[in-house]
């Protein structure tokens, strides 16, 4: 990850040091499993005593060995006794650290992005319960179509975002798995026993069928939720960005002092983070195709898959915790011009024409269709001036031309709110009961 | 779908006369739900008894209209009294119909997925228990590693179509929603309430929170579970036709009578299932940049996503039913070749490697480095024959130029089974239990 | 492709009867080129005479060879001499045909599509030219940026499609191509020469290489043109829906008599056509991942790309015409509101904050950052009313609180244009000299 | 890019330090431009002489200013005479300045790119030449098809890899373009030109129509260049792989002295080299979705790419240059097993099938079908043991029950070669016409 949007939290997981680590840990919780059994009790603590990590070292030896897990075992075995170094390592295929490290490091990610995951539910079910009484015009196809509160709109998001938390909590609390199979899975010298023995150790279970790798459906299962989330995350940013625009004027990215927003313009505001977290969406979901890839192996295995993940993955996580906690800190400070907002479904009317046509339809009996015409004619009529009251007499005159004659209200501010945000707390109820706000790990 | 890869009982679903009959079922769902309300009772009987679907008409009217939902209400109320007529399509927007209707096609089609899914799995099953004590030669990185069991090979794609399997039985018993939430989700006519009983007529759940549209992580869940799906019908497929090449020969596809290879070569067999398949996986795969531009629609709905969904849903169904029968039959028919295989195993040896080194790391005290060079090198000068006696001279005389003696095994072929296919029962009964075949929907 | 977009012109090239008449046009210039060698002369002519193409009888014979270049010389030749007969298909493999005649459908196909990208370009370039004189007020990131011409908006449309148009033609012109190498592309029974005289009959050249097949990164590439064309489908899409948002309101799509936007909201007009070609562009570029898998088959070839061409070819074809065809319609009837675009540059202000910016640097010799603040300061002053004269006046006064005296003009209507559009001319003159209109094919 | 696949001569192009050199000599350049016009001249010589690059002062500035030219620009002229450092700067945008300096390390990165490709090239057209009169036996869906020459295997990739050359080559003569054309393109204070002169200095070419930006389909076209390039590595890694593997046997990746290929099984050489091109490829087509949505900005740009360049350009030229330089030496060091490979060749025969098949249709009256039938028959009877008597036997004892006495005849070693290798030459002569080895910049 380039400096510019790395996250500590998640590069601190994926250097060579803490890979190394990793395997360590690995590797002891194995040699303990087999202790009393073909290696003599003890020895795991032995070496764990013993042990250090030099990643220069390790380097060195990978050099001339080309291979990264004898590299990391010489490093570890050279100083100690061969009548416990020989044992390290011992009944188990490099795949069997490699990969069950990996999910080691995998959990420690997500255990630093659920948390950020939950902050931005928080941020969006506040700001959505804020701003719930808050009429704004809904459009459909970038058109003004009928009222409704703002709140429900970050509600939404709320949702979709809930349902992508639930399902890594799901992938965080079922998918994780190790595998100590040996060359093909075929557990030459482990057994499946033993292996549980050893997952049980880590905290982890253990793969029901591993070849000699963890199936990668497990790790491309991981990267779809990851590419479900991109998605929201665009979907969001792209709201924000439309609402920003000049043109709609209803709110702002909080501007930090200072911040400047075009060399040559000074009088831009833009919306940076909708923008870039626009951008880091895409990214997001250009490792899809990857992990897909990645799943179709050759027979037990080839390492087709291996320097994709050593590049992309750290990536995934990456960017997915710098747009999670950017979207947070987005979304709680955006300014949000409830004037602008409000004024703008006060000064419309044409969207009464649902309105009318129901009232119609139920009042007379003519055909729908009748009607529908009737009304398109009165809201087109009223869309020059947007006046309430010319849509309500031309709507009269065009029923006067057919003998008709009706008691059509023209709806105040808070008969408007009161059609059109009956329903909000309602909503709200549901989907907080389907969505209770930030499930513990 | 073009007709050659078409699958009836998906096509038929996706017909313009079944959409419109869905339609139908939606309109009259809400109309019912309405009635005592704001409707007369008996209305969408009246209605039911009355209404036909005439797609040529529906055709016809779209032309001047340019709108399918407004063409198919006209065709269903032209003919109505017009006290009648004028409630159908009552309180709903277009999205309402479109959506819902979607939803319950996407059930129909479930429907037909999921059993030809349940055969797939019966069928791996049980060539996977047919093949359960074959020895065969596993293989990393193409290369022959160690022996194992040929039917755990294939237990692994039984494991990991279940995965996809349970995937798509939760996706069909939780994520199928329908929404009559009106203009943008605010239920100006409709609520909340009378949308649960219309949901529940037509037995579905309410969408939580739906704004024009049903939300599209829906549908790109669903794509998703299909793209790990199709990366799991190309494993499958690339290892059968790894094993049906002509230098591996271990198995052919079922090849049926008068069936010919090649129109200038006689002589050849293909396996082209486990190509077409292959070419199936790709075109599933596809449609998932799709659903995941699909769901950053903008504000509260845009129709960005709808032309792109009448064309790739009906294929998605289509080719992932196709595939999963073509894939069944591809299984049940192999052409297992059961001499080749384990003679394969039987001529070889230097996959003993592994089993020598931790004989020698148990029973000597030198660093295991050493010992691995030792085996390489005898590895090495047994492969020119793949005698294991050689590979067994060469070690020991290795081994006394260390001043080192000791008894060395040559396993004969049933020590060879009993030693690397020793835990396959035990993974298969951990499979079977984590994995019960064909859970019910 | 379903009916609701077909467009019949490419279609009818992708029938099976028009597929058989393209097969026999490729074999009949084989065994032409092969007359006098070792195929009697007249032959090719007098099977010419004989060969009547019967989709019902192929498939027929297809259900039991299983191979339909087989099954298709068998319905020529079954009803002919032997002695005459025989010769059918004599030398070539099966690919030699398929793959020929699936690039001479690529050029019919291309022949339809490179005059309907001709009329788009003259259709953009006419709406360029007609608004060239316009001011509208240019925007980044969402934001009113400055005034700039309408036209050369529209201008960047032309040059980015004029830029897929020359490649699309370079290709036709370039990289179609056929082969009749025989069974691995080691010409047993032809030669390279008469594959030449068999590909000149046809007016195509040969592949320098081919195995099997052509390889498969003439068609990606092709659909790599495509995917750029799809993208800038959608990037001029999203344009006209930004434009035509209720908020904005500088342009309509031409809404066509009795046309209605909404079943429940009479008042709406919608950019559907842009919508609709934004889908449409993720349809198209969906194809680019299969046509990129495509390429690496194994070996000589494997038929992994057959299924996914029979299905993908013809919609991507299909999609591409329907949409250059729309996307041209849309263009020729876009309802510009002159006014509404003109008055929002003449009633805003704030971008005059670069134009005096740049003023002050040259009347002035205070550090920019220092200038760029004070611009900044009144310009956010100004912002509020949008006037120039409460700009005008806040500079004025900050430049005297730096003791600073300065004539600083306030521009009228026509000096704002000569100041923003004075090198439109040159623009659109340049453009037209790298993209002559239309060149032939 | 992570350490262990960096390339220096790539990542040094893409750092903060080298993108601000770069920075300057565009601001410079365009400095030149103005002297004498709104700027005094000399003023680009002394701004060159005392300006410093340090990026830690920008990234102090940026903090506050969040925008990273105008840190730059400050970080120049802070030090500067005000008279002097105002122009610094003058009358561009910041995307002026950013793009085509991007342009500029585009630049920089194909000048190390081209050389690595036309090393590639070298590197398959010497091994396709070494290996031309090797026969192989060519394989068609993986199954033995007919005997070529080994060496027009490797010309196709050389054939493939060259039509990817050339499109870099004209990419890098016509496609690199900087702009100076101001806020939103519309030249407020610069003009086409001086952008025209200043594009000359830097040795570019100016964007015909550039908007903010330079338009992002320059960029999408160079990655699906990139795109085409990985399908093609990825395709002779598969080759590579497939030969590699212990059935097949017809070549080794060069092994390096104290390379092990597992830590396990000490018998193992693995083509990891093929394998992780194989990865390299997934990761660089995933690079084509960004590219192609960072098209469809929105009016005259938004900033969405910005992020997504800033990560994956430089990786996209960085796994590019890695890939290419570790396939040429794959290539060089391929260790070719001709006697596996030739007696491959010369122990089977049912390959003859064709070549009796064209043989009886020359010789005999009977009808195709059933000359096809016999000799089928035969094959089936001769691929049993593989010898060419057997499969003559079985051939004249069916021609016998069909009444027909022919003379044919057995090929030797030496006619085989003829008959299946006689037009390699001549593929060779024309592809090495059409792709003339390495043209140059």
């Amino acid at each position: 990850m380039i400096s510019r949007y790395d996250k500590k939290e998640i590069s601190e997981i994926w250097t060579e040091e803490n890979k190394f680590k990793t395997y360590l840990e690995v590797e002891l919780a194995i040699l303990k499993s087999l202790e009393g059994n073909r290696v003599p009790v003890g020895t795991s603590e032995e070496i764990r005593k013993l042990a250090k990590i030099d990643v220069n070292r390790i380097t060195e030896i990978e050099k001339e060995t080309r291979h990264d897990i004898i590299a990391f075992c010489s490093s570890i075995t050279e100083n100690l006794d061969p009548k416990i170094g020989k044992f390290f390592h011992f009944g188990v295929t490099s795949s069997d650290i490699i990969d069950s490290a990996l999910t080691l490091q995998i959990k420690q990610s997500l255990e630093r992005i659920l948390p950020s995951f939950k902050k931005l539910l928080a941020s969006l079910s506040s700001k959505a319960k804020e701003t719930k009484d808050l009429p704004t015009i809904g459009r459909s196809h970038g058109m003004y179509a009928e009222p409704m509160s703002f709140g429900q709109k970050i509600l939404g998001h709320y949702a979709e975002f809930s349902r992508r938390y639930l399902e890594l909590l799901d992938y965080y609390n079922d998918e994780l798995r190790v595998q100590f199979s040996g060359a093909v899975g075929n557990y030459t010298i482990l057994t499946p026993e033993l292996e549980e023995v050893a997952a049980n150790a880590l905290g982890l279970k253990p793969e029901e069928h591993s070849t000699q790798v963890i199936p990668r459906d497990r790790i491309a299962k991981l990267i779809s939720i990851f590419s479900l989330t991109a998605s929201a995350i665009e979907r969001i940013s792209v709201e924000i960005r439309h609402l920003h625009r000049s043109d709609v004027a209803e709110l702002f990215e909080g501007f930090a002092k200072g911040q400047k927003g075009s060399s040559t313009m000074p009088h831009k505001k833009n919306p940076i983070s909708g923008e870039n977290l626009t951008g880091m969406a895409r990214m997001l979901r250009s490792h899809m195709s990857v992990a897909l890839d990645n799943i179709v192996l050759w027979h037990e295995r080839d390492i087709s898959h291996s320097s994709t993940e050593r590049m992309y993955l750290p990536d995934a996580f990456g960017i997915l915790l710098y747009s999670l906690d950017r979207l947070s800190s987005t979304v709680e400070n955006l300014v949000i011009n409830d004037d602008v907002i409000s004024n703008r479904v006060f000064e419309n009317c044409t969207y009464l024409s649902s309105y009318y046509l129901h009232h119609l339809i139920e009042k007379t009996n003519f055909k729908r269709d009748d009607l529908y015409s009737l009304v398109q004619q009165a809201s087109f009529e009223a869309s020059k001036t947007q006046s309430a009251e010319v849509f309500h007499q031309a709507l009269q005159t065009l029923l006067e031309s057919k003998q008709t004659k009706l008691e059509l209200p023209i709806p105040t501010r808070d008969e408007i709110k009161n059609i059109f945000l009956k329903s909000t707390d309602k909503v709200f109820e549901r989907v907080e009961k389907s969505y209770p706000h930030g499930k513990e790990l």
